[in-house]
């Protein structure tokens, strides 16, 4: 039997890694900067956590064997469990600014076999602040994040969940969910021949499809809506949003708005959104969030409901993405110093060097020669691997340094 | 339903992250400083990859739900992992130094209530060097790991795999395995009580036993068996190991040798050990590794064996007990500046100033009120989080900067 990792999961050799530790750590490092501080929690839900606020569907969930002890599962994504772990640990009603980098699962509905099932991410919640300021602050931390990333050309697809369910609720209720469903499917043929009751309800529909674009052309078109009460104040929100965002000079710098988007499975109740890159030839989801405020509820004891927001970073398609800017760093950090014992007799001494070049240098790479190479091995070895010096030291603790390309 | 995490599971709130990213920044620069690189392998495995060495049974490895497409777990340990990957990919036959910090899962037999399911690990292999130097070097480096941490009071228990089972081969036959199991069970009566054809079997067995003490006495002892052959050879690998770890002035100032170990299921076939710590009134298991030259050849296509050792040290057991001793940090790092727009008109000048101070200062923590909380209710805030200053923020950009404490 030859063991091959399993099809839908990859091994990330030292380069691939190294890369991929930049990318977090400027992200670690912006969250950090915005008042943000990491939180960990388990890789393994019980199934019912996971699905609860209606993120996910059961079969999308990596199951464990059930042992008759309850239906367990991998996390598909961190902000149910950050929601469960906050609501029974942190409530004391002050915004919590929490962050993340974990591994997440997902199972391919097609079977294992080709698909990838873990996922690496990095994300924050902002927990109980509602308002428009906090909305902005996730926006404009999600921005900075990109530019501190190096990305410049990315656009923000920006909806609103809970406008567009209102704008969906004017609509006689049993032609919703075919609306619904058109919109989700971008199906306008369909959309166009349902059995409205009138003309109104029928260019209602369609408006609704063609909410998307640039922000004036958006609101124009809301406008001439004439929406009111819980519409009127969903757009007023929006707006103040927008003028919000536009007034700290920092946000993104290429939005469209889109009070179409529907998706099949979410929790959020306020704006959803995604970044997805320009920069280069492929298209690159590098992100996605919006708001949640029934979340926390469905982890709070009393059904308290509290609000929240936050966004995850797609680490594979930042890597892909930056990969393809030429961004990353091409190599692994290089070997300084190789130090090698002139024979046997001379490894002790040779230990004590290598531990003392680290002492004196504690960013260096120190490696030691274990034996087997010729010196011209050891001289062909540290020109490939790019080694800084060869350190010949000899049994009375002498030591002779060459540059590896002598 | 009330959710909880699963019984076996725990969150890491951001005072426990920050403590365990200390530990394992630390541990991570010293892999690096002697030449380690990070390997990330996949969390899911398939089962027969995980148990090809010998290393677990499967009954303690956490597996997926059979979607008829064979058997997948949840890795208990990444040396497998790594040596799959390494020889699948990575064999150009020079020493390969490779670290990694990851999660690791075990099934508790009795079921998953009460007990953790999930642990985190740091560790490294040193894969393709087979010499003493290597072995040598796996020692330093993990007194180096637990130096770095600030543990000086903890106790190496080495052993050697290959030459216990070399003592044990020169018993008859039928009795190695119940040897074996007294052995490994610490009953000393019953070992005596077995049914030995002469006294030198029953000497010879009482003597494996008795293979535990300082270095002087178990290599007298082993000096008394007159040994020959691979026995003889195997301690005179042990006397060299024991003389260079010494001659490089850095090794473990406490060090148990211990002949008579014997674990039920593992694939070393040379050295074995484990740090124990004795600084506190707790004695954790902190780190386990040994010597492993069979384990590559399961993963090679055509059988071929490499020589390979590596540690891993557990980082909940260090995280309790550098706990114990003090030296971890007690709070999370403290917001720098907060800084508060002073009405709803100032709240774009509020984010560009906070951006601003970002920028001039990147290495500290600038949060934003996000509206709700009176002004004395920010400065109560603001003292009990530690916040350094308060930053007012007007409409016309206008800032006024106090001191949290006034």
């Amino acid at each position: 039997m030859i063991h091959h990792p399993p099809a839908g999961a990859r091994d990330l050799l030292p380069l691939e890694v190294a890369q991929k530790a930049c990318i977090n750590d400027q992200l670690q490092q912006t969250f950090h900067r915005w008042g943000y501080q990491r939180i960990v929690t388990s890789t393994l839900e019980w199934l019912d956590t996971l699905v609860a606020g209606g993120a996910i569907s059961a079969h999308k969930v990596i199951q464990l064997q059930d042992r008759g002890e309850g239906r367990l599962g991998l996390r598909p994504e961190l902000t149910a469990s950050i929601a469960r772990a906050v609501v029974t640990r942190m409530t004391d009603n002050q915004p919590q600014r929490l962050c993340y980098r974990a591994n997440v699962f997902r199972n391919p509905p097609e079977g294992y076999h080709g698909k990838q099932m873990e996922f690496f991410q990095a994300g924050i919640e902002l927990l109980f602040a509602g308002g428009v300021r906090a909305d902005a602050e996730i926006l404009l931390l999600l921005t900075d994040c990109l530019t501190q990333l190096g990305l410049t050309d990315w656009q923000l697809i920006l909806g609103d969940a809970g406008l567009t369910r209102s704008l969906l609720a004017k609509l006689p209720t049993p032609l919703q969910a075919s609306v619904r469903d058109c919109i989700t499917r971008l199906d306008y043929v369909e959309l166009s021949q349902l059995p409205y009751p009138d003309d109104a309800a029928k260019n209602l529909a369609l408006q609704l499809f063609d909410l998307r674009g640039t922000v004036e052309e958006v609101l124009g078109r809301l406008a001439q809506l004439n929406l009111e009460g819980e519409c009127l104040a969903r757009v007023d929100r929006l707006q103040a949003l927008l003028s919000l965002v536009a007034a700290s000079g920092d946000g993104p710098s290429n939005l469209v708005l889109d009070l179409s988007w529907l998706q099949p499975f979410d929790y959020y109740t306020g704006m959803v959104f995604q970044a997805v890159s320009r920069q280069t030839d492929n298209c690159y989801v590098l992100g996605q969030g919006g708001r949640y405020d029934q979340l926390l509820s469905q982890y709070h004891p009393q059904r308290q409901s509290f609000p929240g927001t936050g966004f995850s970073l797609n680490i594979e398609e930042l890597h892909q993405c930056l990969l393809e800017l030429g961004t990353l760093p091409t190599s692994t950090a290089t070997i300084d110093y190789l130090v090698c014992p002139v024979d046997d007799a001379a490894e002790g001494a040779a230990f004590r060097h290598a531990q003392q070049l680290r002492r004196q240098h504690p960013d260096r790479r120190v490696e030691l020669d274990l034996g087997g190479r010729s010196p011209e091995e050891l001289h062909t070895y540290a020109e490939t691997t790019a080694v800084g010096q060869i350190v010949w030291v000899g049994a009375d603790g002498q030591v002779e340094a060459t540059p590896a390309d002598l």
